[in-house]
This record gives C-alpha cells, structure tokens and sequence, in this order.
C-alpha cells in the first residue's frame, strides 16, 4: 500500500496507523509502502564513481551518516517497542547499499561552499529511493548541499530492534527540497559565554532537523567574546574572562564545523546599540557608557551606545565590522541596529555637541552612520542584515537587499513586507525560546519574562509565514528562525530549552506551513528521541507512557 | 568591623560592601568580621576524640567536606574575581584545622538514623566558631546531623583564588537551627523515569541547601518503576522498560545515600487516584483502566483508580503500602488521595454494584478504604502523609497527627489549618518547578501549562508560611517544599529546571520568612555557581555582567 503526500491524507493514515515514520522535517513529497526492510550487517553508504573529485566533506558525511545508522538504536515509540515488528521483520528483504549521485552534468562542490552561497543561491533538493525489494537505494541531487540533506533523511528512516536496524515502510521514494531557503537558529553568547564545544552540539542537532543558518549573536552590551584581528583589545578587555574567548582560530573551527554541515555561519555586531563593552576597551566610541540608572539609557544593563556622530567612531565601526566579515564567509552580516536609545544620546555631551554642530537630527546622524557601515560591508561582499527598528523606527536608507529580522512582534511583519524589503521571520511572540522563564533583572520580586509566557513547540509550529501578505509580499520571506537570548541560560540548559522545540521552526519553515499539529507529535517523539541518541539533552514531551501510545494522550482521546 | 544578623541591618551593609558571603540557606544568628583568612594546605577537618565511637557516615562526610574544599575553586563574583582581595590576603592569618564536636552528654548516633528520626524530634542546631586569629575553628552541636549541617555552612564559607582558599569575613561566628523542621523536594519518576545516578545527584544539591526530606512521588498512571517485595508482577508489568525500575537494592541504595547527607525520603504510594498501572498486572483491582476520554475519567492519562468498594482491593492496596513501607525506615508515608474522579466511580459497574448492595455513597467508601489502609500504615510505625483533598474535599477520617500537603492552591493553607492538621506547603501557585513550560497533552495547539506561569525564585522565596493563620494554626506548619512533576522533565533537564529555583524554598524554610529579597540574589549567584563547582548543571539567573556586579541590574540600579 502506498501513500501519498497529501497531508490531511497523510493525516487521517496516521491516525489509524500505529507506525509512523521517524522523519523530520516531514518531506514535501513522500511515497511509502507498507513492506519492511532491513539493513544488511555489510550496509554501506557510498558515493558513485561518476562523482568526480568527491570533496572530503561529502565523504566525511557519508562516514558520520554510516556511523549513526549503528549508533542511534532508536527504537520504534510503540508499546511493546520493537517486539511489535518482528513477524514483519521475519519476512524482510535486505538493503545493502545506499548510491550517491550527483544529476548528469552537476559538479562537486564541497558541502561547505555551497551551503554558504547567497541564501536563495543555495540548493538543497534532493530525490531519495528506498526500493523493498532489495536492490541498492539511491540519492540523488544537483549538489553535495541537496546529497548531505538526503543522507539527513536517510539516516531518520531507521528504527533498531535487538540488531536489527529496518523500517516498516518500504518502498519509501521521497522528492525533497525546501519551501523557504533560510531555516535559522540564533544563539547570543554575550550574555552568558558557551564553549565551542556547546555550540557544535547545537550545530549538530541544527543539522539533523535541515537548519541552514546559525546566527551567531556573538558580543553584546555585557561582554565581547570575539577575537577580532586588528582590534585584540576589544576581547582582551572586554570577554568575561580569557578563557571565554572564541579565537579566530575557534571562529573558523565552527564556521568549518557548521559549513560541513551545510550550514552557513551569519554573525552578528550588534550596532550602535548594545555595544556598551567596547567603552572597556574605547571609552571615546561610547556613549552613555555603565549610566544608571540603566533603564533610562538601555533596554538591559549595561546602557552604552556608540557615538554615532562622531567620524571617528563612524570609521571604527566600519573597520571592525569588516575585520569582523573576514572571519565568516557568509554573504551575510548582520549590524543590528535593535533598541537604540534616544536619551543615551540626548544626555551624551559630545553627541549633542556634534548634532548641534551639523544641526543633524539623531536620525540623521543614525542614517549616515549606518550608511557608512553598510557601504564598507558592501565592498566587502556581504549583504546587510539588520532587526526591524532600522526599517520600522528609525527609517534609516537602506539598500534594497538588505534583510530584515522581525522580532518584536509578528504584528510588524505585514508593515516591513510594505517597505519591500525581504525579512526573516524571528519573532519574540513564536520563536524566542527564552520567554516565559522569569525576569531576571534585579530587585524585581514580581517580575516575569517581559515576553511571557513561554512559546510552545505547537506555538511555533502553527505559525503563518504569509499571514496578511500580499501575494507579491510573500516572496519577500525567506524563512525563519528560533532565537536564545542568554541572560538567563548557558550550557547547563542550552540543549533542553532548544530541543526539540527549535525543530518546530525547522520544520515549519523546510516543510510549508499549514501541516494538520494534531498528528505531528509522533513523529516529534521520534525525532526527540533520536536527538537524544546522538548526545542532544532534549526534554520529553510527554510522559513515556504517552509516547508510546501515539495519540492516546490527546485531548480527544 | 562585626555585623550583627539582624536582617535589616544587613541588607544595608551588603548594599556598601562589594563581598558577599556565599551561604545559603542565610544561618539565623551569624556574625562576621571583616579579616581575611586562609586555609593552610595542610588544612584538615577533624572529629574530636572525645566524640565516641564516631559513625561511619559523619566521617565519611568529613571526608568529603575536605575534599571540596579543595575542589570547588569557587572564585568571588566581583569585577576582578579573587584579585580585588590580593592586598588583604597578604596579611591574613591561616586556619589549619577545623574540629567537630557534640555537646556534653551527646551520643554520637549515625547521621542516617538522626535523619529519619520523627520530623520534630530532628535535632539539626549547630554552632559554628572561625577565629580570625588563626586559631581552630570549631563546630559543635547536640548531634551528628546537627554536625552535618554545621559541615555544609563551613563548606559554603570559602572562595578560591588561585590556590589560595579563603575568607574576607573572618572572624565568623554562627549559631544556628531551621525555622522549620520540614524542608523538601519531590521528584515524580513516574511520568518520566529517572536513573539512580540523578536522584543521588539531586540528593547531593538537596543536602547542599539543608533540605531534609525527598519527598519521591515513585509510582504513579503512567509506570509503576518501584520493586515491591510480594508484589513483583506490579513493575515487571507496570514499568516502562525492565531496566526503568528501581530494585530494593536501588531503593536501598538511594535511602541510605540520602540519610548520609541528612535527608529522610518520604515515599508516597498515591491511591485511590493514580492508580491506573495496577490494571496491568491486576484488572480487578482498578476501575475504568485506561477507559476514553481520557478527560472524563482522570486529570491525565490514563484513566484508573483503585475499586474503593471491594474488600480485596482494599486489602490488597493496605498490603502493598505496608511492604513498600517497609523500604523506606521513615516515620511518615505518604498515601496520597489527590485527584480523585467520581466519575470513575460512577460508571464503573463493580463499584456500584457493591455501592448499592451497602448502601454507601462514594465518599462513605473512601473513608472506610483509607481507614484500612492508614490503620496497616499505623501499625508498621507510619504517619501517614495526604495530599489536601482528603482533608478540604472528601472529609476523610484522619488521624489527628496526619500531615497535609496543600498542592491545589495556598488558598487552601488556612481550611487544613481550620481542621487542625499539621501541613507542609507544596501549593502549585508558588513551588511547582514544572508549571510554565507549555501544555503536554497532545492536539491542544494553544494549550501552556495549567499553573502558568512560571514559578520563579523570587515567587517561592516571598511566600509567606503564616499567611492568614492564627498563631496557633501557625504551629501546624511543618515547613514546605519545591516540586517536580515531570510530564515534560527527565535526566535531560532535571538540574536547570530544579536549581538553584528550588533553593529559594529551602532557605525560605531553614531561615525563615522575610527576609529582603531584593538583596538576595548576590547570595544565589554564589550558591549557584558553587552548585556547579560540584557538577549540578544550575543555570544562571542573570548575565555573568550582572552576576559580578551585585546590584548592578537592579530595576532601580
């Protein structure tokens, strides 16, 4: 019996279905039987001979993807665990090769660079055949990017009982690739520092669920965790410590990392706002630098911006933002450009003095200033990204490809859609993972996250991306992403208050919107478990006994 | 300069003074001076000889105070770290021994055995003397649980620089006792299950904050993880996975870790309610199992209660408390009685098949059911412990010394308080560690927990225990406790959901209600930090900025 794509079809199977399959994100076009397979002992993934100049990260993937297929030893979520599929399994062909090959004509590129092309350059698609009946399975693409997303998916098509690693639901043909091309997860590591150990697991874990953005929020008002080449003092007298210090040498370490992956590395100087940690370093770039009381002059300890009238500080923002460039190769850079404090400003002698000079408004100075940053990224070869206040707020001329981060509500979609500029969807109402936790400022007995409650899974996952857009509007969303603000977290919790609630967006954002959220937890389950199986700490989402019993614990139930 | 432990006048000081000591729970009566001291490499801790035919486990945990003191490395949490103390330290004094004692007449006694003696009649007092001149420090009390605790403070007075282990308080002298004599955590292994390797690592932080008592929701719906001597079939049918269930010699194993570092673990068997696991090794014992809708017969899935009405179930659930009793040596159990759905009742036709033949109302029924089985528990030497419906709801026959745990809502405090019985506050809207974290049942797409929101630290910390109580209702307070239901929670994220939070509970009750909490936070920091030291995966409650900068975040800083 085969089934089809059709997702309320897909729906109403699963729920007479007691298997469901291990998948996630859910691919767009999906076929299934009803056969079971297994692998053979001699299983192998390998790369046909007809790719020329394999890269090494294409093998090294293959290698990681014929390693889990041992290691994850996930069993089937269904009482009785495996023990339910062997008469099936008593009957099972044997798979025992899996062929990649890239489409006639393609060349292999490494992983790495294609995952790190312009985000709508990027090519992900992928056609995947499992035949039941024994004969080899396929993976097919156009790019070494589309064969590392295949193997993802080929590596989630098994379950292991005893040792043996089958599936229930060969002949399995899957036709894949994305619906929108940057599916992100965004990690500030200012506020709280992580070791780049923590941050390759999240790269991991991104990996498993088809992330191919990391946005890295790396320094911040609180502490400059970057080694920057010609600028040393910054982290030198800024980090929290020495040993909280991401080297250049540690940078390209994750970029690599991540780019192995096919996963692109979009960083993040936050300006001018939320720079109050470069006063440690250049007092006469900061505004406003440690003022109290804070809340007057920033949205979070410390207050500090910088002085966005001054040439000299102009000039040194644009030489650290590209200094800071050629540390990542993506074609993205995001300058921020969040929470700017006007009163920061109009109590800063100097800038009153300078605007009182020029007769600029601070909106003005704000325009040049920010132009001037842009300028240099430009001739650097990247393309801006900045959150929203900069288009919404601040008005301030940008050039026509810069993108747009939505954060401070889902509301202000529609009016950046508006100006015409493309925009990520990371909005604190569906997608900030940090909400919901408690305030943590001080001296605030009775105080609660400022964006509770806490965004659930199904919170995210129901989100519309085109949500009162136009038609011409909706080409102007790339994606979307999930965000952790640190100031209440670090590795401790780094990997429970992600997964598997990150993967709502990946999914949401690879898959389409619109899926029936119902029928979704099982296969959530699954992935959470796998997740688990391959070292990420995710929480349960429900007690085991609901787990096992797809369904049972539903409302309705 | 010494300063006195008057609450007030200490918050004032601690506003001047940058250094803030690092215990937690705050002791009741302390006094520090303002001298630097060192520990002497040499340093050791010592039982006096005079302290006869001292247990096995007080030394044990000399042995293991030593040991953390060397490794801790707790460093201060102040801009600069251990430097800003470099000039005091070099004039400062060494401490080369520490000696514990017992007062005149005092039997030394295992600290396991002083632990599990009737809640009361715990002595945990202790006087705590550093001099600042060098000369040794001593510890004395009336026990040796009342040592452990002095043991516990004495660990917390220490930061590290270098390998330099000191103090800038000294001389430092406290006498101390708790406020109240019940201080808890309850874990539920039930919903999720949780390793032995993690109850003890909960175990450890718990004896870090001076709690006394692990209250250990062990069975429950969903799995049935406890070996019960008699009673086999219940985990071997009722357990998630063979390897998901706690042997006597686990139970063993955890009861005696925890009574070395001075905790009773209070066991609770929940019935009639919760009870629906039983059906799976004994149908006849359980009305409506796992009947659907799940919501018209339970609060949670699956549905199943004890059948109140039958003689042998009755006797079979008096039995099965009793052997399980008889694994854990505290004085108090716990019988539960919380969410009990009269529909069940209703539509089970054996319950009323034998509700007509007596002629008994449901309510009549339960009386008689739990006086069985509180009589079995009375006479294997037990208290029995009820969560609140029992007493607020179904006005069940109590022993007069029952305690109560009031869950539902602190609303509830003053009606248990009303009927006269001793009661430990563990109500929802203050010490819930779960509530926050999104719905867990499943196709409920908007659905957040059910005791949103969040419960943060500075909610459980401000709680007061006597809250509308007379003074002589306020004697039936024993004390109160965090909790953890874990729908949602597992190995996975049991440290960041539980610590430091649930340390507010604890010093709430060691020291007492009132404290400022504006000033507390420094404190915290330190606790969590040290928590980490010793490999509890706490998380930070603020940027590592503000954490160096007491105050500094303060709304009003």
């Amino acid at each position: 019996m085969a089934r089809t794509s059709a997702f309320l079809l897909l729906s109403a199977l699963l729920s007479v279905f007691a298997p469901v399959d291990a998948l996630w994100p859910q691919p767009r076009d999906i076929t299934t039987g009803s056969s079971a397979l297994k692998l053979s002992g001699g299983f192998d993934i390998t790369i046909a001979g007809s790719v020329h100049n394999a890269p090494l990260d294409l093998h090294q993937a293959v290698e990681r993807a014929n390693a889990q297929l041992r290691s994850d030893k996930l069993e089937r979520l269904v009482v009785g665990r495996g023990d339910a599929d062997k008469g099936a399994l008593s009957k099972a062909k044997t798979l025992s090769k899996l062929t990649l090959s890239l489409e006639k004509g393609a060349t292999a590129h490494t992983i790495t660079s294609e995952a790190q092309k312009p985000i709508e350059a990027r090519d992900e698609a992928y056609v995947l055949d499992v035949p039941a009946d024994g004969s080899g399975a396929t993976l097919t693409a156009n790019s070494t990017l589309g064969l590392f997303r295949g193997l993802v998916t080929f590596g989630q098509l098994w379950y292991q009982s005893g040792s043996t690693t089958y599936s229930i639901e060969a002949p399995i043909h899957i036709k894949d690739s994305p619906a929108y091309p940057y599916r992100g997860y965004m990690l500030d590591t200012a506020r709280n520092y992580f070791p780049v150990s923590d941050i390759k697991r999240a790269i991991d874990a991104m990996s498993w669920v088809k992330i191919n953005q990391f946005h890295w929020h790396i320094v911040d008002s609180q502490s400059f965790p970057l080694e920057v080449p010609g600028f040393l003092e910054l982290s030198q007298k800024g980090a929290y410590a020495s040993s909280m210090v991401y080297t250049a040498k540690d940078v390209q370490d994750v970029v690599s990392y991540a780019g192995a992956r096919g996963i692109d590395v979009l960083v993040e100087i936050d300006t001018p706002g939320h720079t109050s940690v470069i006063s440690k370093s250049h007092p006469e770039h900061i505004a406003c630098a440690e003022a109290t009381p804070w809340a007057t002059f920033a949205n979070e300890p410390p207050a500090g911006q910088l002085r966005l009238t001054s040439n000299e500080t102009t000039q040194f923002t644009a030489d650290l933002l590209v200094a800071v460039s050629k540390l990542f190769p993506s074609t993205m850079f995001s300058t921020g450009g969040d929470e700017i404090n006007a009163n920061c400003y109009d109590q800063d002698p100097e800038t009153q003095k300078a605007l009182n000079a020029t007769g600029q408004t601070f909106l003005q100075a704000l325009d040049s200033f920010t132009q001037v940053s842009h300028a240099a990224l430009k001739k650097a070869g990247k393309t801006p990204v900045v959150w929203e206040e900069m288009v919404l707020s601040f008005n301030v001329t940008l050039a026509p490809e810069t993108i747009t981060l939505v954060w401070i509500s889902s509301a202000d979609v529609q009016a950046v859609a508006q100006k015409g500029f493309k925009l990520i969807h990371a909005a604190s109402d569906y997608f900030y993972l940090d909400c919901g936790g408690g305030g943590w400022v001080g001296a605030n007995p009775d105080g609660n996250s400022w964006c509770d409650p806490f965004k659930t899974w199904q919170k995210s996952y129901s989100f519309d991306p085109v949500a009162n857009l136009t038609a011409d509007q909706a080409k102007l969303v790339l994606g979307g992403q999930h965000l952790l603000w640190t100031e209440q977290s670090s590795p401790s919790n780094l990997d429970p208050i992600s997964w598997p609630r990150a993967a709502s967006s990946a999914e949401l954002f690879w898959t389409g919107p619109g899926q029936n959220i119902s029928t979704v937890l099982p296969r959530l389950h699954d992935l959470s478990f796998r997740l688990q199986q391959r070292g990420i700490h995710t929480i349960p989402l429900q007690p085991l006994w609901c787990a096992l019993r797809p369904g049972a614990c539903d409302l309705t139930a």
